[in-house]
């Protein structure tokens, strides 16, 4: 499974700050850091970037990729931000995100497009949260209609179901392991799902977020989730997620598998 | 998930010497130790006990029945002994286990009908271990009808997969958890499930091995498994278990759920 380190976000203090001052010394740490516990790509969130957007974005891809050899996935809600980095940088980006919502559509498929990256599509339209995983296959539809209309590949496509907590909305849990296996259905070859993770433990006791985040990535993998936004900090999580490919047969099981 | 108890064992040394002296007091400790861990029932495992079997095991039912309040899985080749142990076993014990080898069910097929027991049918037949999911569906099938022929209702079996050791036998693994969600499929209501655990890992390294089971426990139950023998006293074990039923929506989510 792929890991997609979320660790570089602007709303993180010394991020944060790093961000504002362009100080890219905590930005590189961070980014050698994710890398060598286990991450395939980095996400940086930028967050709305209403003012420096494109600035910022354009000058965090440049020495990013300079600093490590991954690609990355540019996460904002500003087009403009997000054109900004899809610009400079170098291979296959993740656009992170679009939803159903018709002008999240209009504003990050025509992008992903134009520079054939591939797009996280979230399960997400106006009416709020998706109640089941029949809803959630319903947007998927949706997004998958809108990616052929704009001329972005279906295996560019990354479908997320909306991980929510489980203290509060646990009977949404099983719908989201189910749309994980429904989205694969929706084409041959299988359409690619990711995830949020950590939402699922929002809101339980701080000792506990641990164990329900691994053991729900080790649920999704074996539903077969494609990719996850998580901490390659949390070294038990990496564990996880390489112990469950090792047993799905996808990796091969050797005694020092967990050090490679 | 149904978890049994795997610790009262023949082959270990304390245990072991507690039945040959006719000693109830480390039997009984390691009872309660279990139970109170999260064990729902204890497997009672004897050997062949070709000599003293139906002796020690009706001693042994009997007076574990008087300190636990659970039913019992009994563990022996020897079907006198497992007659025996049956005889005086309160409630619905678990036979543990038939093959689809011949003379594997006329011992136990029958002993299961007599006693409205449930009992552990291993995939398993005279030509060595099921190579795929569909050979595990084939000797299911067999074991299916061997216990309508026998008037043992469907519902009391358990299909055992037979879980073979990641390390040598990798494109096993995901057989093992294909076969837990195809055995569902061949009856309505399901047929129920149960595999000896640690068995996955076998030969790994032992700092290894937790993970590994632990890992692997959470894969089969989101699969469909019904029941496991496990080590109740491996509390990490018992929590992955615990978090993978709540993550099913199976059991309530509270704060204070591991601790119930």
């Amino acid at each position: 499974m792929i890991i997609i380190g979320e660790r570089i976000n602007v709303r993180t203090k010394i991020l944060g700050e790093a961000m504002r001052n362009r100080d890219f010394g905590p930005i590189k740490d961070m980014a050698l850091k994710q890398v060598q516990a286990g991450a395939d790509t980095l996400d940086i969130n930028i967050g709305p970037a209403r003012k420096d957007g494109p600035a910022l974005m354009e000058w965090i891809v440049t020495n990013l990729q300079e600093a490590v050899n991954c690609p990355l996935c540019l996460d904002t809600t500003n087009p403009e931000a997000m054109e900004a980095g899809l610009k400079v940088h170098k291979g296959q980006a993740i656009i992170n995100s679009t939803s159903a919502e018709p002008e999240r559509i209009a504003a990050f498929m025509p992008l992903a497009a134009k520079y054939n990256a591939q797009i996280i599509a979230l399960t997400l339209a106006k009416g709020g949260l998706p109640r089941d995983a029949a809803e959630r296959c319903a947007l998927a539809a949706e997004l998958m209609s809108a990616a052929a209309e704009h001329g972005v590949p279906l295996e560019n496509i990354f479908l997320d179901p909306i991980v929510v907590p489980i203290n509060g909305q646990q009977e949404q849990i099983p719908e989201i392991i189910e749309a994980i296996k429904m989205f694969r259905e929706l084409n041959d070859p299988p359409m690619k799902s990711v995830v949020g993770l950590s939402n699922v433990s929002n809101g339980c006791p701080e000792e506990m977020r641990p164990l329900i985040n691994h053991t729900f990535a080790t649920m999704l993998i074996t539903a077969g989730l494609d990719a996850a936004i998580i901490d390659p900090l949390d070294s038990e999580m990496v564990k996880a997620v390489k112990t469950t490919d090792c047993l799905l047969n996808k990796t091969l099981y050797c005694h020092s598998y967990l050090d490679t």
